[in-house]
């Protein structure tokens, strides 16, 4: 009798944002980055894609649905990542012949964010590491997050870091087959779990510029570039990893800041220049600089990804003077949570008024854990979608 | 007898725009610049700085009047431009005994500006300049206007560049005294006379962080400004004076444009960053690169000094072709003079509406001559200013 079962697993997968950001590709294809980067996972209460991987001998072609809606999967990218995956399946399969044959059923992923994708919410990092993630749990793959982070680096780069909680980096490594590009845990989030962050979304138009295409012509024209791929970022990684291992949270958003703006700054030095940042992404960074200035130490640190949301992340001692401080500014916006302002850290009005106007929702969240094995399917025993 | 005679000697001075920007010092007190910068002189027609300079046995003390104002003369800037304007005159007066004694005689600057101080347009550029080049004809100094550079750079850096008509470059110079952080000129503007210049002036607020102290920062903090002070600058200094020797407007403008751009990467590099570029400046750099684009290549180039304002570059030959595309974005404001869309060169209306919006006057100029001495005196023969 053929095998007519239809197998399911799922997980749900973090989002993750970047401190030492990711900004260039050695290899397009591979995703091969030019420099390594560090993020920070952030909670999936807040922010997660929930998955499920399924596989049957019914199926007659490989399918992705996402938010309801089907997807092309003939990209490179997703092809990648059901190759890649179905070859460490049959390895198992031609070590021990009772196993079912899933590397060669046609797949089913269902996918739902709790966030709406293509805010500038690193959705697509959570995506890919979901769908690796899922795939591997329906194959019984031995393997740890590290090597999966080598097929989700192909489906998009920044998920790689996505397959760890915590505090994760990921090593650009050195190989032309990728085979030692891949992400760590610099220290899970239990080592320093007081860690907040606050997403204020800018605007939910779409990107200017995407990202993909955005780093390559950064890469091709911007004359600064090269310096820091190759000598700014190997020092701040270094540094972030120890500021991380000392929960040194001074050293931690210095970096972070810092690395936040150069990252826009060889945006700027692209020809013709890309624009993430606007005049509210600016206010919210003159925000956090006195906020910082005002408590006397960086008490708070922004980042901003390839888009103008800003997102800044704080210690949970200091919640009450960072998010009173911005309570003028954002009072009433949804998401927020209104908190009484400190005496010590206020800001005056000329830097809240811009947030008023342009902050649409706020996200808050703290650092979180990485994939998570779930029962809830999203395909029935059918095999067909469930919608949530 | 007391010789008690008013001397007086006037000049108009211009500003210039830099296409290879001087950002960041290796000395303060000198102004010594940390790269070469190259810059394009504007018609005294549009923008000058007309200057008396007077001395007298009977004056008190070293004054100066901008636009009707006592200026304090104590700072080390104007000190020192008096302090080696009167040391060449006192080895003139050496030299031959017959000369009257100015050198020991306080000095009385008059100085008008025919265009608003302070909006971001290189008024301390022209206003030094006008400054030395009215007391060095008071003085009857032999020196030539490098010679004189030396010491208007002394005053304000990009000062030294606005004693020269046309293409001017400021060689950084290695020596530590500065003697050898000179102005030159790369080429007259009857080389290249059909350069025009519409400067759009986005809004006369003052400036967030003032260049002196915003250069420093960069210097100080940002880990991208060695790179291109030490490397990108001087391949470009040689690559523009070679496109202005061929008024090779193409890669005049790719160089301009992307020195723009790297200019406020740095500053966007600095920590805390440093912003002059606003959501209006944007709007202009998306149109004329739509411009670029539409016209299939480059008849236009943005730059943006430490402001707002955007100066946009073309040649005579495309003044249709660039005002016609701007044209809906700036019928009706201060300066604008209405030119007629090409059919070739337009672009949509989503590129000009922030332009209706954030530009609040408009210059329109060219490439101009250097200083001029003129008999029109801001001083009367009583040694009494004299307001126009």
């Amino acid at each position: 009798m053929a095998d007519t079962k239809v197998y399911t697993a799922s997980t749900t997968a973090p989002v993750n944002i970047a401190v030492i950001k990711y900004w260039g590709k050695r290899d397009t294809k591979l995703n091969l980055p030019t420099n390594s980067s560090l993020s920070v996972t952030l909670s999936q209460d807040d922010l997660r894609t929930h998955t499920t991987a399924a596989c049957s001998s019914t199926f007659s072609t490989d399918t992705l649905i996402l938010n309801g809606e089907s997807q092309d999967v003939s990209g490179a990218r997703q092809q990648a990542c059901f190759r890649e995956l179905r070859s460490l399946r049959a390895a198992l399969e031609s070590a021990n012949s009772t196993l079912p044959k899933l590397s060669t059923f046609p797949l089913l992923i269902v996918s739902e964010n709790n966030f709406p994708t293509a805010a500038g919410l690193a959705s697509s990092a959570a995506g890919f590491a979901a769908l690796v993630r899922a795939i591997a749990n329906l194959y019984e793959l031995p393997q740890n997050p590290t090597e999966l982070s080598r097929i989700a680096r192909q489906g998009s780069g920044s998920a790689c870091r996505s397959l760890f909680g915590g505090y994760v980096s990921w090593e650009q490594g050195t190989e032309t087959d990728g085979s030692d590009s891949l992400a760590l845990e610099v220290a899970p989030a239990s080592h320093w779990p007081q860690m907040k962050a606050a997403i204020l979304v800018v605007s939910a138009a779409k990107k200017g510029v995407s990202s993909t295409s955005g780093m390559q012509a950064t890469v091709a024209t911007s004359e600064l570039f090269s310096h820091r791929a190759n000598v700014v970022v190997p020092q701040r990684m270094e540094k972030m990893k120890q500021a991380i291992k000392e929960r040194d949270f001074e050293t931690f958003a210095d970096l972070t800041m810092k690395d936040s703006n150069q990252f826009h700054a060889v945006c700027l030095d692209t020809q013709p220049p890309i624009f993430y940042l606007n005049d509210v992404s600016r206010a919210a960074i003159r925000a956090v600089d006195e906020i910082n200035k005002k408590a006397g130490k960086k008490i708070a640190a922004y980042t901003f990804d390839a888009g103008p949301n800003a997102v800044i992340y704080y210690l949970e001692e200091n919640e009450q003077a960072v998010l009173g401080a911005l309570n003028g500014g954002l009072e009433g916006v949804e998401g927020w949570k209104n908190v009484t302002a400190s005496a010590d850290v206020s800001i005056e009005e000329a830097f809240l008024q811009p947030l008023k106007e342009g902050i649409t929702r706020v996200i808050l969240t703290r650092v979180g854990e990485g994939p998570v094995r779930v029962e809830e399917s999203l395909v029935d025993s059918q095999g067909q979608p469930i919608r949530k």
